[in-house]
């Protein structure tokens, strides 16, 4: 099977598992318990939690591991006693829903950036819309559905120092820079399994001194900020995972991933009629194509390629069941037809140039056939 | 190692590692992502999912996976809208904490019944303390300091149909019925690594029709009440460790658990002086025994038997680090002094009488010699 839905997840590298593995086997203990077996289990968390803190450069005590990123934004978002929000309409719905959820009940007000045709929050944008009441800025680091990369570095240089700034980096861990000193955030949220670790957990980034209140009440684990016994062999996968972004960010694994991804965009937006790139091509992660194609509608292309053993994505998996057509799409100022015929190819470090040679002999085809069968003309 | 710390976390067992193996590796799609990947781990949840219902006898969508059992009994509480909450005062962190976080905002009143000296709810205490505006009951169904089984069923009878019934099975699930409809709860909460399943996952019971809100937001799974990517692995690990209850439920398990747990008491209370067991012994776990020492400190015990290569505990796992006496054996009525001086072992289906047999040679030599170094006469 070729895999270019590295967005929605990712394998788990045989180095995460490695690392997991004593830890669903002998080395059971809870990380809680005083004796031998729960303190080896402790030290197992605590080095995940260094390595996760070196790659933010950041203290260890400002890590706190969660069961997901979804948990990490959900607590950035309301752990915050804001009253007023800043955020953008494309961001993940563990950062909107939340916002909006606030809203509804009237806690607070927001206000939803636009990224225009290429994706992109202004800065300018973020300076006006502050308020004297604004607590809190959430703008994500990298989109999940189209890749594009936000200027959150710049975005902290507008921003009053009170005010906290959260990015929801999950997407952009693999390719880019997530030194918080250099990106100048409060909080930062990175999921295990989108940087081939395992499922179930994520952590969030608090800076020492944002007064982030926790949403879930409990043990003492996590500095009382989540409590639960903690996911010991998960959290070391993890670890694993992140210590071997250091090889997989280095110039060569991403000028790869990079140079396939472009092939694969060309040959596309060349060989077939009526293809169309979404987002911007400069500031967007190396992995990311997500290019509509006129008169077919996505799903079909998703499972044509599925019986061909490629699997995509239309969209984001977080929002898949629905027939709404993608809000992400829909920001750029695009037509539902055309939001509906897009297709995300999300590739890895583990994708080759065989595999991207396979999609570009098969994806003509089948956007062929299934335009004789559309009734979209 | 003798492990003797089963209600802080179990051993994975072969088969519910066995069952996780395959997400772990070549089966690794997000279970929102539409093509055959996707569904094949959409498929793993699902039978999980069914494994829990016939455990529990529910129906599929009465089932919602969650992060850990801490977050299932968070989500119990904060889900329901209650004006007047009542539980006990031995109830688990993860319950009372997010009661008493309820009560100190203003927004419930809750009662918090005594167990008196066996550690056991008097039903007619429930009775007593209901109110009009009392909208949610949160008994748990054993104790996991002191072993101690609450009577659920009855507490039930006595509750009007309106009052949603939650409680949490964490520690009974491996010994008691957890049929919810003979226990007449309208949510129960399980977690997976206390019925040697993985850690990182829990699942709470919501009857249909149950208004619970999510505390959570974000994507659409687990039908909008736990969001987040699914732990896919996890998740089957625990759906077979749930399939295995039923065999470590026999009655052979639970007869001979009991028979060596028994041992285990008799033998201390009958070979070590001022020895004493905290808590009912009929109405209790068959794998608990809660016992205090006189004139030492439950830490040094565990300290020395950690030494001898047996793991206990002192109290909950999710307390330890406090110096403050458990208040589950403060709320048996029993002096700081004795409180601080108790042991809990809890054993498995995997104890032996080998283990059993070493513990009663190495314990009354560490009590001794403790008692010998100690300044408490």
């Amino acid at each position: 099977m070729i895999y270019l839905d590295n967005a929605a997840t990712t394998l788990l590298s045989p180095e995460a598992l490695k690392a997991m593995s004593p830890f669903l086997k002998k080395k059971f203990g809870n990380p809680s318990s005083l004796h031998g077996l729960g303190r080896e289990a402790r030290a197992a968390i605590e080095k995940a939690r260094e390595r996760a803190a070196k790659f933010l450069n950041c203290s260890t005590e400002e890590v706190f591991f969660t069961g997901s990123a979804t948990e990490a934004d959900n607590l950035a978002i309301f752990g915050s006693a804001a009253s007023h929000i800043i955020t953008s309409v494309i961001e993940h719905p563990a950062v909107l829903e939340p916002i909006k959820n606030l809203e509804k009940s009237g806690e607070i007000s927001a206000t939803y950036l636009p990224v225009y045709k290429d994706g992109i929050v202004r800065v300018e944008d973020v300076k006006k819309a502050l308020q004297p009441e604004t607590a809190l800025v959430s703008i994500m680091y990298a989109n999940n559905e189209i890749g594009t990369i936000q200027p959150i570095a710049e975005i902290r240089k507008v921003l009053p120092a009170k005010i906290i700034f959260h990015t929801d980096a999950v997407q952009a861990a693999n390719y880019l820079d997530c030194d918080v000193q250099k990106l100048g955030v409060d909080m930062l949220t990175l999921s295990s399994h989108k940087l081939y670790g395992p499922k179930g957990i994520g952590l969030l980034y608090i800076k020492k001194g944002a007064a982030i209140a926790p949403v879930m009440f409990g043990g003492h684990q996590e500095g009382g900020i989540r409590p639960g016994t903690e996911n010991v062999a998960a959290i070391a996968g993890f670890g694993a995972a992140i210590a071997e972004l250091a090889i997989s960010k280095s110039q060569n694994i991403k000028i790869r991933v990079q140079r396939l991804r472009d092939k694969l965009i060309d040959d596309i937006l060349t060989k077939i009629p009526g293809a169309s790139l979404n987002g911007s091509l400069g500031a967007r992660l190396p992995n990311n194509a997500n290019i509509s194609f006129d008169r077919v509608e996505g799903e079909s292309i998703l499972m044509a390629l599925d019986q061909e053993g490629i699997a995509v994505s239309t969209g984001s998996a977080c929002a898949s069941g629905s027939l709404a057509p993608s809000y992400v799409l829909m920001a750029l100022g695009m037509t539902h037809q055309r939001a509906h015929g897009s297709i995300r190819f999300s590739l890895s470090k583990y994708t080759t140039e065989a595999e991207i040679n396979y999609v570009l002999k098969i994806l003509p085809k089948v956007i062929e056939r299934l335009r004789k069968l559309s009734p979209l003309k």
